[in-house]
This record gives structure tokens, sequence and C-alpha cells, in this order.
């Protein structure tokens, strides 16, 4: 028999439906990809090909080849620094903003196959430095409200370039969906005087059946409500509101941490497509009591369809408890 | 330039940001399909495979062929009728409901290619008393608090079985969802005496620009906040808040409506994936003042990816004044 559980962040239900793996078995159905050369001449993001992107904002040098890390503006952005702000009405109806906000490209390494599971645990912190830089230069924009760091990795994660990069979308607004998972933490701090996410972290280390990793600083595991199959967060074991206020010492902690979590997925998954987003405060929210930033790591193993759509609940057809043991499992 | 655009019914912002379209184009992704046959003998919803589906709980007899419509079981049920409702605590810290609900497939017709688009009206006018009479067999359930109908055609929607097909799963629960859709449409009603579903379609009608059809009960439209290209949307006129209670006569008109719009669809897109989803109130709410059934159709021509995920904003890269008049161009 199925069952509902609801998400202790969103109070979201997710049908968990194990019988529904026999249907499509979403362990089975990841299609072998080709291995990517290490350097790819039409790649616009390989070495040697830098003037075929907009100019570059940031860069970690490199003594032997020229660069280990490039910040490029989004060619095709979403959002860019210019405009107002201001909420105008629009037919006398409704409500819209100029794109005003910032939409970059970090490039985490020369190597064209060189994906986060697979680089040095130093290039990792690298790579997490260089988003943590990122984030705090927006910050003090006047018209940044909220910045996401992602990443897209594979065609079904909606990326169109292989070369591993993530990007960062600052936005004017803070979404109302980061407002409404942040009203139901204050509320539940206001009830409790805790923090939801500190206490749901202890809560999974104190089970430990959903833990696949646990260091000093951090944990992972797969959420009791997971949306889909494999669904991981990586969270802090200490209160923090925000990513930009991660300390240099937990930053080396996360890259171990990080690497490790995507490569246990690469090996037990074929190499997956996956999304990966680092949730965070909004910018003039960061010293709050009540959130916890993390990283939610999503392969993309099914497709949400119109029963989603429709009713924000969504159908797993694996046992979150049953996917951790798995991940546990693998040999690195 | 792009721009923010609010959702009406949930207050979310959307990215329109037609620029993106030079990186990959929506309207030329669409890979060909191979036209599928009448008969598929490999196919359990055909006929003659009826002994391979679990046992019939509705059928539509034929004169001439035996039945134009059948309603099944689902073989892979999300939610099945039997259990409690009663909400358990886990782990003395979460929140779970044993997965106690329906789960049907309603084949819509005989023909293994036989879509919705391409049926005779007739046959879609009694696809859509099926949706009706479904719904209002499993609304007295005890258990049942909201049932949603939907259609997840082509791989991409997340389908398994070509053979035209739509879902039904009624849940023990109000999704938070679509709870809070009401509760934004109520305080609008609190606000304004009036209905925001109601005042919303009738401002698409007085501005027109995103209306692609129109008839004396129904209208359809692209939203001022498309989260996705073509995301389009067909609305009853008259304040109806649950679909369970639409008139036969305006399923008549529904019909030919529906027919019409996924044929537009299917002629400019090149035969979509997409999913199509009637939105409705809960079981327990159809009568209320604030709220009315739709139906909403999204083709599957872009990846929600982690921006989306972890925003909850939307990146679109067609402006529907434009996609509406794409579609209202299209030669039927």
């Amino acid at each position: 028999m199925s069952e509902l559980r609801q998400d202790f962040t969103t109070r979201e239900w997710v049908i968990i439906a194990p019988e529904r793996a026999k249907r499509s078995n979403p362990l089975t159905s990841i299609k072998e990809k080709e291995a990517l050369p290490e350097w790819d001449e039409n790649c616009p993001f390989c070495p040697g090909n830098e003037n075929r992107t907009p100019s570059e904002l940031f860069r970690i040098e490199d003594s032997q080849s020229s660069w280990r890390i490039r910040v490029i503006p989004n060619q095709y952005p979403a959002l860019a620094p210019e405009g107002s702000t201001t909420r105008k009405v629009e037919e006398g109806f409704f409500k819209r903003i100029e794109g005003m906000g910032v939409h970059e490209v970090i490039i985490e390494s020369p190597l064209h196959n060189g994906t986060l599971a697979h680089l040095d645990v130093a290039q990792v912190e690298e790579v997490l430095h260089t988003y943590r830089a990122r984030y705090n230069n927006l910050k003090p924009l006047p018209f940044v409200r909220f910045i996401s760091i992602f990443k897209n990795q594979g065609e079904t994660a909606g990326t169109s370039l292989e070369h591993p990069h993530s990007q960062l979308i600052a936005t004017p607004i803070a979404p109302p969906y980061i407002r409404r998972k942040l009203d139901i933490a204050l509320q539940y701090y206001d009830d409790t005087g805790t923090c939801l996410y500190c206490d749901l972290f202890q809560h999974e280390l104190r089970v430990g059946r959903r833990v696949t990793m646990e260091t000093d600083d951090f944990l992972v595991f797969h959420p009791y409500a997971s949306r889909s199959p494999f669904e991981t967060w990586i969270a802090p074991k200490k209160h923090q509101a925000s990513f930009g206020l991660v300390p240099d010492a937990e930053l080396t902690g996360l890259a171990g941490v990080l690497k490790n979590t995507l490569l246990r997925l690469h090996k037990f998954l074929n190499n997956p497509d996956l999304n990966c987003v680092i949730c965070t405060s909004p910018t003039e929210d960061e010293h709050n009591q009540y959130y916890d930033w993390h990283i939610m790591i999503i392969p993309r193993l099914t497709t949400p369809a119109g029963f989603e759509m429709g009713s924000g609940i969504h159908i797993n057809a694996t046992v979150p408890e049953e996917t951790a043991d798995l991940v546990r499992g693998v040999r690195l």
C-alpha cells in the first residue's frame, strides 16, 4: 500500500507509491551516455574559446593552464542589471516589473568532462568559494532581493551545454514560493522557539535511516517526503540562514561532502541528469533565526506530469529509507 | 528586455524573456513522431485486449464496435480505496496518511491513434461526460476531498502508454497547493465582492489579445503570466466552482472548444507532448463563489530546471500575446 507523507517544510503531501516502480522502474530508465572528451573545440566554455563568451566577470587563475574557474554573464540572460523594479500596472489589471536582475554562468573547470563528482576536492572547494564570492558581490546591489545558485546537468535537467557549469540568478523580488517556506518556518519558530530546519536536521540525524553521510559540520539525507527518487539534501548542522555567510572552514568540509554525494549518485544511477540548487534566505533576511540554507539535489529519473501540475502532489515510486540505504552502500 | 509578470491567481512571478528563444527556440525543438496505427496488438487499451486490463468500472457501448469509452482502475494505483485517512505521527515527528483514494484510467477511444484533437466532437463530448460521471460517482465517497482529472500525452509529458487515455486521482486531502489558490481567491472575494477568476476571464475577453477562441459559454486564452510556451486555459464564462456541476448543454460546447484548441496546438506545434489538467474546487467546497474550474493545457516544449525548483519562478522564452496570435492564425 502507498502512503501520503507530509513535507515538514512546506506542508505539501507526497505520495510514496513503491508499487508503481513495477510500471516503469526509475532505476532502470537511465540511458547510457557517451563519455565526453577533456576538451571540445566547439565548446564555448573550453580553454582557447574564451573569446566566444561575454566578457569575464571573475576568474581564478591557474599557474599551469590559464584559469581554473571563470564567471561570465549569461549570453541570453533571463534578467539584466538595468531598468527599474517599480511595480507597474499593465492593462489596468496585472502587475509587472522590468526584467531587472543578474544572470551569471560559473564555468567550474577547464575540463569539458570535469563534473563536480570527478574534480579534485580542492577544485570543488574553489567552485563553492566562487559561488559564495559571487553571491556576496551581488547581495549589496539595491535591486537584488534573492539569489538563486543552481546547476542543471544533462539534457533532461534543462541544460543546453555539456561543459560543467552552474548558474546564478539574482531577482528583484523575494519569490512568493520562498516567502511561503519562510512563513511556515516563522510560525514554527514563534510556536516552538526553535528553527524548523535545525529541528528537522537533528531529527534526521537521530533517526539515521535516511542519512547517507555525516561529518562534523554537515549531514546528507533523503527527505522523509522526497518528491522524486533519490532527492538528496546537504544541510549544515549549525544554524545558518544564508549561504553567503558560510565560513571558510565549513566550505572546505562542504566540498568533500558535495563531491562524495554527487559521486555516489553518479555511480549508483550511472551518471544521471540532475539539478542541484542552493536554497537560501532572501538577501535582506539572511540573519534570521528560523531558516537554514541547504543544497537540494534532484536526479531527473521521472517526469512530473498532469497530476503534479494540477494538485502540487508529487508521486514518488521509491521509498527514501530504501534509496538512502542503496546510496550508503555504494563503494567509492 | 525581459519582464516579470505576476500570475493573478497565485501571486507567483514569471520571467518572460523572449531573447532566450535565441538560445534554444521552443518552436523548433519538437521532434518528428512516427504516426501510430489505428490498432496495436500489443496495446492493453486496444479492442480485443480488454482482458489485459483490470476489471472495467464503466463503459459506453457502441452499436458497431463493442465500446467507445472504457474506464478501468489503474493497474499500478498511486492510491487505492482501502485503509484509513487518519493522520498518523511517524517517528514521533512527521505526519503521514495511508494511501487511501482512487486512481482510474479513462480510455478515450478504441482507436490507438484517436487523440482528442482528431476524434469526432461527439466522441470528445462522451469523454467529457465520462469525466463528469466518474467525478460525480466518486465525490460522495467519505474519504475523498479532491479529484484531479488529467491527461499526459507523449513521453516527455510523463506517459508510458501511447493509446489516448486520461487519468483520475481522488485524494483524501485537499492539497495545500489548491488551498493556497483558494485562499488568494477568497481574500479577493472578501475585498472586492467578486470572483477573482470571473474577473480575470472578463478582463481577458475585454482585452482580447491573449484570447484564441470564444463561444457563448467559454473562452480560450494564453495567460498573461504563462509559465511555459503556449500554456492555454479553457474557462467558463459563467461562474462555476466545480467541474462536477457543469450542465449537459455546456459539456456539448466544451467538447467543440477542447477539440478545436488541441487541434490548433497539434497543427502549429507538430503534435507536441502535452499535459491537460482539469482544475476544480475540493469536493466539499464546490458551491463556493470565488473559484472557477478551468482546463489548463501545457505543451511540453521546455524543461523546468534548477532555477524553477529553487525559486518557484518560471522562465518563459515566449510572449503570450504572440503565441495567442500564432494559434489564432492556424487554419483548421
